[in-house]
């Protein structure tokens, strides 16, 4: 059932499933996540991290949604841009406008719309590659830290359910918790944005000086995307872990910073995608 | 168990929930969600969507996340401001660097950090229903459209999971489905973010010039955001469905902008949040 683009969507990883006493090594897919710089005669209006596919229609009702365009003869060509060849030039789209549309670029300064909470690059063409470089750039890779046992991790997700009394009154909500590496809780908040709900938990640690978080792990509800685990690496917190899936940008970054990403972590079991060394 | 920043971060509304014969009309709970924006000296840095309590945790989080702190010391104060007694108060926050702490405002045109997909204000204060008044001066409120069977709305969340090639191979993947008023499917969208879906559902048919889309109705993943929602009004979809709860900010849109908003549609019934009327 799977066609072209549902190919190119989907990556093919290698994992460590983890279910009872077996341990055992095999690939599994994860979702392709990557940014989209949104260019209108050459100005960058909006990145988005986004899977690749029907670029041409996310861009489309993006404008529409955005009140930019109003008709479709507004707009006169989407095109993909950048160097042929390389990996940035799937991930830049041009938008050329017809003549006397209007854009909310004319007479400010952009970006104007820019992916929450990740870091804008002003150069021409974005990749996932890039976005992981740049990062690096600000910080380190995390330290190794103390190996953790499975044990804990199961239960920081059995018990993370068990912290969110905005969920259990509205089950629209999300929520991280911080834990230390032998799993005593730290810290855990709720928010309607998963990304926010990390914020909270790393930002309550740096009013009492307690970063690099290097011997914690950190749990959230729903997936992990790179926006997590970038802000995972940026508090120097060695592992974490969800209920759900993570995006293939969040286990290459996990990867190239030395953070362990566990995913599907349920009572039968767990899968991770990186540094599964780290477990004991 | 729920204490004050809890109360703070949920709010009642009027429902009616449907399940087999009965409806039943009543009050319950949905999670609040309304803009921050994060300004430095004045300017602002980003505005996200969040839901309140725990702000200043939340902007000492990000702030270190983006690499503007590095350190507890290098922020000398933050504080709620905008004018006292007013909505904008709770949800404008200013941060004063310490002397010497540089930013990504310094030597670019601001804001930098935007939420993604709405519209940014530049004028002193934000709160969620200025975003709702600034959406409707562009979008004009959904027009009432032809009544919808409930189970249609049913058939349409069951099918949506048939239509996710990405979420069956990676249990991670967000979708958005388009169908008639009448249940007839038009198209389905992944992709990791639900807003992109959104986008690439309302942009195939930009493309066949099928917008204002009145007699459709719109199914999506997860959460209802007042991002999909906004996107929703925008396309003219007079009603949006989803599995899960939506925020305290979709429902006010929703009621304000005419669209029938119905969360937990599940095989046991349905909860409506506005414009119950349209649901045969």
């Amino acid at each position: 059932m799977a066609g072209d683009t549902t190919m190119r969507s989907v990556r093919s990883v290698p994992i460590t499933r983890l279910a009872g006493e077996t341990r055992e090594t095999r690939d599994d897919q994860v979702v392709v996540e990557e940014p989209l710089d949104i260019r209108i005669a050459g100005d960058t209006l909006a990145i988005t991290m986004r899977t690749p596919g029907h670029d041409r229609e996310l861009v489309l009702g993006f404008l529409w949604a955005e009140g930019i365009i109003r008709d479709r003869g507004d707009v006169s060509s989407i095109t993909h841009c950048g160097r042929t060849g390389f990996e940035e030039r799937e991930n830049t789209i041009e938008v050329t406008l017809a003549p006397g549309v209007k854009t909310p670029l004319d007479g400010v300064d952009a970006p104007l719309f820019a992916r929450r909470g990740t870091i804008t690059t002003s150069a021409c063409g974005v990749c996932g590659r890039r976005s992981i470089d740049d990062l690096l750039v600000s910080f380190k890779p995390v330290a190794d830290g103390p190996p953790v046992r499975r044990a804990v991790i199961a239960a920081a997700v059995r018990g993370l359910r068990e912290r969110q009394p905005i969920f259990a009154l509205t089950g629209g909500c999300h929520a991280a918790s911080l834990l230390t590496a032998s799993g005593a809780h730290v810290a855990t908040f709720e928010d309607v944005g998963r990304h926010n709900a990390v914020d909270k938990v790393v930002g309550s640690r740096i009013g009492k000086g307690a970063l690099p978080l290097g011997d914690h792990i950190l749990v959230v509800s729903g997936r992990s995307s790179f926006e997590i685990v970038q802000k995972a690496v940026a508090a120097g917190i060695p592992l974490v872990a969800s209920v759900s899936a993570p995006s293939s940008l969040a286990v290459d970054l996990a990867l190239r910073a030395n953070v362990t990403l566990v995913g599907f972590a349920r009572d039968d079991g767990m899968t991770v995608y990186s540094g599964a060394a780290r477990l004991s």
